[in-house]
Order: C-alpha cells, then structure tokens, then sequence
C-alpha cells in the first residue's frame, strides 16, 4: 500500500469549489475530538455556520462532553455533505483537519460570530447568550474531499478558505 | 462544571430500544478513528450493516486512510442517526465508543458477514470480494444517546447489544 494512493486527483478549481460549497452549505457536521479521559476519538453532531473566511464556527454547551475535550485538546475533524437518496457513498463529502479555538466573549470577533451564528441558526437566540455556552472557530488544516466514486482529492488549508 | 451533567437521565426501555434501533436501521454512519501520523481524530463516512448481536461491521479498503488507522490503533467511535427536516439537534442520534477487530477472510465469521453486509447492500458485491477490501467488527464498549433537546442518556455495551 501506498501513503498516497493512485486513486488520488489533482486538486483543480472544481474540487476546490466542491469542497467549499459542502463546508458552505452544511447547517451541521459530524465532529471529532480526541476524549481527554480514554484518549478515544469520540465523534457527534454540531450546529455550524462559517465565517468571513470560511472557517466552520460551532456553538457548544460547556456540558458537553466534545467541549471539555476541546478544552483539553484542540486537535478535531469534521465531517461534511450528506448523503441524499440511494447508495449513501455516491454522494460527495469531505472530511477537515482542524484546530480547534475557543473565542472570548468580548470583543469584535465574537459580536461577527453570534451575529454570523444566529443569522444560519435563528432558534440559537434561545440558548446562545446562556453562561455556559460558547463558541469555538474550527481552523482548518487541511482536508479529504471524496467527490464520489474514484473522485478522491486532498486539499491545502488555502484550498478551503475564502480569504 | 460536573463530570455526569444532571442532564443525563435514567437509562430504561425506551432509551435503549431507540439506540438498538438508531444502530440496526443505519445504512452510514460517520466512523471517527485516530490518524497514526498526526495523532488527531479523523472522521469519514462508512456503510455499515450489523451482526447478529446489533455489533455494527464494515466494509473498507485496505488504501483508505481509516482502514489504516484501525490497524494500528483499534480505538473508534461512531456516529448513528441521521437528521431529517427542521432543527438537526431535534433528531436522535447515537455514539458509541468502540473497539474495532479485524476479520479474517476465512472462516464461517467472514461468511456470515459477507452475506449480512450483501444483503444491507446489494451493489457492494461488486468490490465485496477485492482483495484489499476487508470487514471489521466494530465491537460497541459504551454509547452516549442524544434523543433530542434534554433527553441524553449513558448507555453500557450490554444496554447495546441484542444478544
């Protein structure tokens, strides 16, 4: 076996619009965090929105346990694109390398972010200013782009952004 | 900021037929696993059928990158449920934290699995048999239940399995 398998394209403008449209247009993903307590991946559903540049933002409760891992370890992946009607593997999804950063509550950037949140989100407005929710910006370092079938591509960090 | 959140109710009847079922009626569930080179958590998108004892199998290639992973380091967590329309966070779904064991070609284990995931996946029998293509058993150790807003529950392997 290769590291880098044949079955791997060159990534051109199409894969690279591909992989942003999924992340884009995704109201929720499939994150993975590392459990501080077992060392595990441990991998459930979050609400996400993106910001200016693109980077996936989510809105955790400090209950949670992907929160606490966060805390602990920054190191995550996220899953995006959801399969439609038939074979659940023909439908395109990526998969992004990302490092997890918690955002303070003051300040401009956290005004963008709730703003940004609230506006994919607006049933948030329920629980988005409680004391024990935050938000953390999931920094992408790089991802996995499967476009379907033998449509396998890998993409830089700049690949993904928008600014 | 307690270990168990008072969130987590009692597990009964209820709590442990919906996770039986989330399992058995999934087609694809996202599979999060470590990434030998990086250490981080990595989270993709597999179809899944399941054993006679609710265990989930799956069928991946040796060139993937989680097929990679499992074989140097079993620990696994998946991802069952899937959102339907309206709020995402509304919709059940499923972790289970898992240990994942490699099945041989041989055998009447293999047989039994072949024919579980061919009969789950019909269109399968066209890579079933490849020779880098293997079956894991993705043995459940524990499981979180989200059963929508306020309805989480811990569940054991036992609370799982069907046999």
């Amino acid at each position: 076996m290769n590291d880098k398998p044949s079955v791997i394209r060159e990534t051109d403008e199409d894969a690279r619009i591909l992989a942003r449209d999924l992340m884009h247009k995704a109201a929720h993903a499939a994150l993975a965090v590392i459990d501080p307590e077992t060392g595990f991946p441990s991998v459930s559903r979050v609400l996400i929105a993106d910001d200016v540049d693109g980077a996936p933002l989510i809105l955790v409760s400090g209950l949670s346990a992907h929160t606490k891992a966060l805390m602990k370890d920054p190191r995550a992946s996220m899953l995006f694109g959801e399969p439609g009607k038939g074979d659940p593997l023909a439908h395109p999804r990526l998969t992004v390398r990302c490092s997890a950063q918690r955002l303070d509550r003051q300040g401009d950037t956290h005004e963008r972010i709730r703003m940004r949140f609230l506006d994919r989100h607006p049933k948030s407005k329920l629980y988005i200013d409680f004391p024990d929710f935050c938000f953390f910006r999931l920094i992408p370092l790089d991802a996995s782009l499967n476009g379907g079938f033998g449509r396998a591509y890998i993409l830089s960090a700049e690949d993904l952004m928008t600014l």
